[in-house]
């Protein structure tokens, strides 16, 4: 990924000087691409260093964790005030943090820069979200603008925040495509199992989708998935796959998160678990066999009906999970004391990334509107979607629990959205409960304070504290 | 807590030699309860250690994290080879498991363990789960075994397993917790908007099913919430507290942890997360006026028939619920090689804990029978009542979503059941989703090995790798 972004560079007509920890690589990639621009190879890390314009740019790209910090600790020294060190990497944010506040201390820009997009994305046009200080953004900025996709003439790639907050919206955005995949898994089962669809008549339907306003690079290879052949058995290749998930971490970071957060990212959640539940074998094989709902045939007109309720629960549930992401930031950038552009984060993820869709371009005009927008469903538009999904999100949900077919990121989704309405949540017993057995105090709806009920002693009266 | 423990061992016949930072408050405990057995107060950390039998058996009760360190370190010096260090605290797991290596390295045995049931608990006979070396247990059982809560003339006192597996599944058991709760929020919030009913009629209710299968101390003190008027208005007291719930953090710290486990407690996140929503009131706001579903009025009838499916679905869930617990201490044993006797740590708590049900002698009891039990509902009972449940659980999450009553935590609990019985997940097309965007390969369900597709070549056959 290091060698692809740096060609993306060159091709840029950056100057790029190239230092790997193996000199035969570094070899290869001048030989092999040089002709694509300027590359200067460098054996050493002092030639390397020697070899940048001042301030100096360094980018690594190393494996989070332990090999960042022996990279850092490896450069620093040969570095000067007002030099930056960009982590391209996945790097978890917190480290993040921590590194740009010990680097910051000797003078140093330490950049945690999320790029999104694969191998491919980084040589053709990734999404870039970059940390760090306004300052180093000034000189790194029309860098990354220039060699980051771009939609509609706008490049995807701006500064997030100071110090991890590039980091933590790639983390986020990794977080939002484990629930995206996991709605549309289950809007596949559901038209599978229910509508009794082959996997090929189910590429077709999210072909259809795919034109509307579900369209999205996640829909489209979905699509390409659900349409291929096994070439060795000739069957569907989706049924010669086996149904374990696996994961590399990300999705798992952005609920450990949100959990420290208290930032209720349900549908990242189910997504996660869903995955690890895909992965327990002897579990599955304990639970194989229960007994489930009932799944009548349905005729053809039926299904055709039952499609289109799924669209409909498909995209008022993605709706409410990328809301979910988007509280999670604005929670971050609150604890963090990030300014954190709203929209532009949905604008730098129209282009270059695995959740790219024309929907965020509706995001972002929902928060180029009103930046201090709340929740996407304070935005007329999402809200009268949300309105007409009503029944169709509800009958969804309510098949799929007929049926026994699982919907654990719709459902959730649909939970989601009913807690946040509520007039009032059981929440109040939850803290009576809490009061009677540990003593944990509650409020109260009509005064201010905190109460202890004296529940051994009755009829002796509430104290506050 | 640690005056309650001491009197507790001291009316049980256990001389308790007594230390606090504060020498005053030494002296009031045993003013105040020194006719209760045999207190011997120590002015300091060097009187205190030579005051106690060898090997010593110091308990500590602190506050978890940098404290726990502190009082550690302050005793370690003290202590000879063969000693003990008891933390009562609710340390994380993680981090007993560090202080453990660290003390058995200087000869010392430390021993997390993990006290459930409060203040109250404490004096009168908790719930206790340890941790730490076999050989530790041979001389700290009898005496936990002897102050813990007593069922059926068993004490509900265990050696869990090595190092952390005390904390770890005092952990789980509050993460249980979370969910039970939560379950019986949602069955509560069910039969006040659909059934209709008053919270002092649904305080019946809960009295009812207190005698049931789903007798447990969170029940009874449920109907006693429910009943329970407010002095100071008259109204029912549920109405007047505030419907934010707090937290303490162990329910997150078992999501937390079952992330890194892949181990899907997805009851106890749902419970979290719906804790962590009641208190999101900006995004309440947000949400609010919204539209829902439709709720028709019941007949008393109806109400009747709507509330014994209630029972049904909230009976399910719960035993999905605890099925994820079992499943991850499970899955937690694997990966920190603790031999953990399943059965008995349902036996432990049986009493003495927040969670303490007549259902956990069933678990027991199936634990008991079949060592290698995989899922409680390999246990014929279980698997029979489950297979009763199927029409009420699954029509009691359809009329939710229908009518919009938030069941976050009974709808996960049903998609876990129907997600882990499928013979087929839609996992797998999220691997071809995986392979298609990033290359991350999959297996096959025909033959052995990795393979990836070459998505952008059609036909190109796919490698193994």
């Amino acid at each position: 990924m290091g060698r692809n972004l740096a060609r993306n560079f060159a091709r840029h007509g950056v100057a790029v000087a190239v230092h790997n920890r193996s000199a035969g690589r570094t070899r290869a990639l001048v030989e092999e691409f040089g002709h694509e621009g300027v590359f200067v190879p460098a054996e050493s890390p002092e030639e390397f260093v020697a070899a940048l314009e001042r301030p100096r740019r360094l980018i690594i790209m190393v494996q989070a964790g332990a090999a960042t910090d022996a990279v850092v600790e490896e450069f620093a020294p040969l570095l000067e005030p007002g030099d930056m060190i960009v982590d391209g990497g996945n790097a978890h944010f917190a480290d993040t943090r921590r590194r740009e506040a010990a680097l910051r201390a000797r003078g140093i820009h330490f950049v945690g820069t999320g790029i999104s997009g694969g191998e491919e994305g980084a040589l053709h046009g990734p999404s870039i979200m970059v940390g760090g200080s306004e300052e180093s953004y000034s000189l790194l900025g029309p860098l990354f603008e220039a060699i980051s996709a771009r939609v509609d003439g706008e490049p995807c790639a701006a500064h997030i925040g100071t110090d991890g907050a590039g980091h933590f919206v790639k983390m986020v955005h990794n977080g939002i495509e484990y629930a995206d995949m996991q709605l549309i898994a289950e809007a596949y089962d559901l038209l599978r199992q229910v509508a009794g669809y082959t996997p090929a008549e189910i590429a077709g339907v999210f072909r259809r989708w795919n034109e509307g306003r579900l369209g999205s690079y996640l829909i489209e290879i979905t699509a390409e998935v659900l349409a291929h052949i096994d070439p060795a058995t000739g069957a569907p290749f989706v049924d010669i796959v086996a149904d374990a998930a696996g994961q590399k971490g990300t999705g798992r970071w952005t609920v450990q998160t949100a959990l420290d957060l208290a930032s209720p990212v349900t549908a990242v959640a189910q997504a996660t678990f869903a995955r690890a539940a895909s992965g327990q074998s002897e579990l599955r094989a304990a639970y194989r066999g229960l007994p489930g709902g009932t799944t009548p045939q349905l005729s053809r007109t039926e299904a055709e009906r039952f499609t289109s309720q799924v669209e409909q629960a498909l995209y008022a549930s993605k709706v409410v999970a990328y809301d979910q992401g988007w509280t999670m930031i604005q929670d971050a950038a609150a604890e963090y004391g990030w300014k954190i552009d709203l929209g532009s984060v949905a604008r730098i993820w129209r282009g270059g990334c695995i959740i790219r869709a024309s929907f965020l371009d509706r995001i972002r005009a929902a928060y180029a509107a009103d930046q201090d927008l709340v929740s996407l469903l304070g935005e007329m538009e999402f809200a009268m979607e949300i309105t007409d999904a009503q029944v169709p999100w509800r009958e969804t949900v309510a098949s799929a629990a007929r049926r026994g077919i699982p919907v654990p990121a719709i459902s959730a989704a649909l939970a989601h959205y009913d807690t946040l309405r509520a007039d009032r949540l059981p929440a109040a017993l939850l803290q009576g409960q809490r009061d009677y057995f540990g003593a944990h105090t509650y409020r109260r709806t009509d005064r201010p304070g905190t109460f202890h009920t004296h529940w051994a002693a009755a009829g002796r009266p509430e104290t506050s504290e």
